[in-house]
């Protein structure tokens, strides 16, 4: 086991009706604030109003900044920027998803940073102060609301970068899985597949003996499994969201990673796969993790094994091991195909007249290589994806 | 599942030689300190050395206290307040197991506070402020280097009274396994049975449909099994050692029990063993739960079986379920004699002479009845301490 840190301090608030709860936590930091959102359902629902009711019960003064897309941009965080500094602003509300989570970290650590934001994506510098980030979350996904992660891309080039600083974890998190109900199912499934993904990404890792992150990973896993499949047959069900929606937040807050490293290779594949082609993150990311582990499993057959058996009920087969990992992975792209996410990218519409163009930008983070489980050349990546067309 | 709030603001510092880093972490809140600790075995593992030296190379001044007894004493508490106060001194380290840390939140609520210290603890009032408290933690066991509670006896009539507030959190815990490598494995195995309890509290909930946090309590209890195993067999096992400290935060951070109930009954028994005969708590939870469990099954067989099943790899027995869940009883009674533990009263050398005096002192924390998966009143209490003679 490796020596690590971890530190977890968003404040979870979580249940039903917790938005009503905004006002009184936002006000602890501020009475000005940026309003962060996306696109108009958290009006058409009647969140926005809600939030606003209770923001204005406290005393606290809004300024607006809506329009943050999937895959936020960078020119959007730029204007959030001018305007917490033209406005005096000192606090970051985000009401959405993963997307605007992210948006208003980067404006977060943008404000009080002299040069271009774009410096810490880039790797050319370190944030060291942030605006504080509060988060109401409508979707179980990115995990953003209690992770140190934001990603975010430049349109200059269509560059998806992230960072990683515990400095940048929120506050708090309002966490109501009601507000998850109205999800459309495709946008409930690319959570689903982030979720799971994360978890993968911490399990499929070259840190040996820890029986302990194995299992609650596992366990985890299991959880988001059976309740995803519970939510496709009634978005209603309130307990299957609030599991789905707890361990979206587990799943990436880093607890499911203390003392080992994780492997991050289909996330760097798929960040260019949605960057190109404005793909949802989690369908990326069910088109890419299964062809990845039909590259990979062959180095690590016993794990892959475990995976199988301990996640999908798969029965070991001492005698063809391969076998049964196999299985497991089969498992995992059907049950990404029955809860309506695609596996390949011809079943996005995505041709293969770009897959060296992805390659070559796949972000080598070793140096030359990408991920640890193995560590895959820019040949492998484009192997990889070849797999998935 | 229930509505939630959650904050685990506790910095954790987990690996080899992370002592080292006390006096760093120390001095982002005070340069003079109180240090708390026990009997002499710091001093004799060389950690009391370590420490110091890093507090020294910090220019942090130091004003100790030592002598806190398992099952710590209000005495030394109140001795702790004064000589805080007469010093001013605003920052506590806790260099020790649960009760060194329990006696340091003690003093840290009791310090600012007019009254009797004691009045949080009889329920008489609710602390709003506390001396920060840091920690070096020198046991997996209580969990109380994350935790929000702290346990404390009252010498006048030994009564043993818990508090719980997330005030209370400290807010760095250095963690190093290797610390663990030289405990007698009966202090090791009162540990295992502690954290085991804390997961078992939180399992045996009558909140239901909650996979997720199930799936989690089965892991953790899986893990804590097998790496207890492997450090009764070789104390110096880094890796198990790790785990079961690891398992130890998780156990009673309160991560198991967000949006559920628990049941707490054993541990509201326990204590009055405990008070009355000074055993180490783990030890009496070795003894009480198995009891518990035993008067208590019937109500909830199916989760009984679960238990087993998933916890203990007994078959599911679907002709006779309750015999499935009495063979998972047993398993865990015959894990406690493994590792070396009581599983009742006798075995402690303890008569059944005052069954009815710790049956009459057992806090009824609903108030006519303890527990919650099953509510038991006085006379259950005392039927259950029969069956642990």
């Amino acid at each position: 086991m490796e020596n690590f840190r971890f530190l977890s301090p968003t404040e979870i608030v979580f249940g039903r009706g917790t938005e009503s709860l905004t006002g009184e936590l936002v006000k602890r930091y501020a009475s000005k604030i940026l309003f962060h959102y996306g696109g108009g359902s958290i009006k058409r629902t009647g969140l926005y109003d809600r939030v606003m009711s209770s923001l204005r019960q406290h005393g606290v003064e809004v300024v607006e900044l809506g329009n943050v897309q999937p895959n936020p941009r960078l020119s959007l965080v730029q204007e959030g920027i001018e305007l917490c500094r033209r406005e005096g602003i000192n606090f970051i509300l985000a009401v959405g998803g993963g997307s605007v989570i992210d948006s208003a970290k980067a404006i977060g650590v943008g404000v009080p940073y002299p040069g271009d934001v774009w410096d810490f994506y880039a790797g050319k510098a370190e944030p060291k102060e942030t605006l504080p980030v509060g988060v109401v979350l409508t979707i179980a996904a990115a995990g953003s609301e209690a992770s140190k992660s934001s990603v975010i891309t430049n349109e200059d080039g269509w560059l998806k970068r992230g960072i990683n600083y515990d400095l940048i974890r929120p506050v708090f998190a309002v966490m109501n899985p009601e507000l998850t109900f109205t999800l459309p199912p495709y946008q409930t499934a690319c959570g689903v597949a982030d979720i799971m993904a994360h978890i993968m990404e911490r399990y499929f890792s070259p840190t040996g003996d820890h029986e302990l992150l194995d299992r609650l990973c596992e366990a985890t896993l299991k959880a988001v499994i059976s309740n995803a499949y519970r939510v496709m047959a009634d978005p209603h069900d309130y307990n299957a969201r609030a599991q789905i929606m707890r361990a979206g937040t587990l799943a990436h807050n880093d607890l499911l990673s203390t003392g080992r490293i994780g492997d991050w290779a289909s996330h760097q594949m798929e960040h260019e796969i949605s960057a190109i082609y404005d793909l949802a993150h989690g369908a990326g990311l069910a088109i890419v993790f299964p062809a990845w582990m039909k590259y990979v499993y062959k180095s690590n057959v016993g794990r892959f094994v475990q995976f199988a058996h301990r996640v999908w009920d798969v029965d070991v087969n001492f005698e063809n091991p391969e076998a049964a990992a196999l299985a497991g992975i089969n498992r995992l792209e059907q049950f990404f195909t029955d809860i309506g996410l695609p596996t390949r990218l011809s079943h996005a519409d995505i041709g293969a007249d770009r897959l060296e163009e992805m390659a070559d930008k796949c972000r080598m983070t070793n140096g030359d290589s990408v991920g640890q489980l193995v560590k895959l050349t820019r040949r492998d990546v484009l192997e990889i994806y070849k797999l998935a067309v």
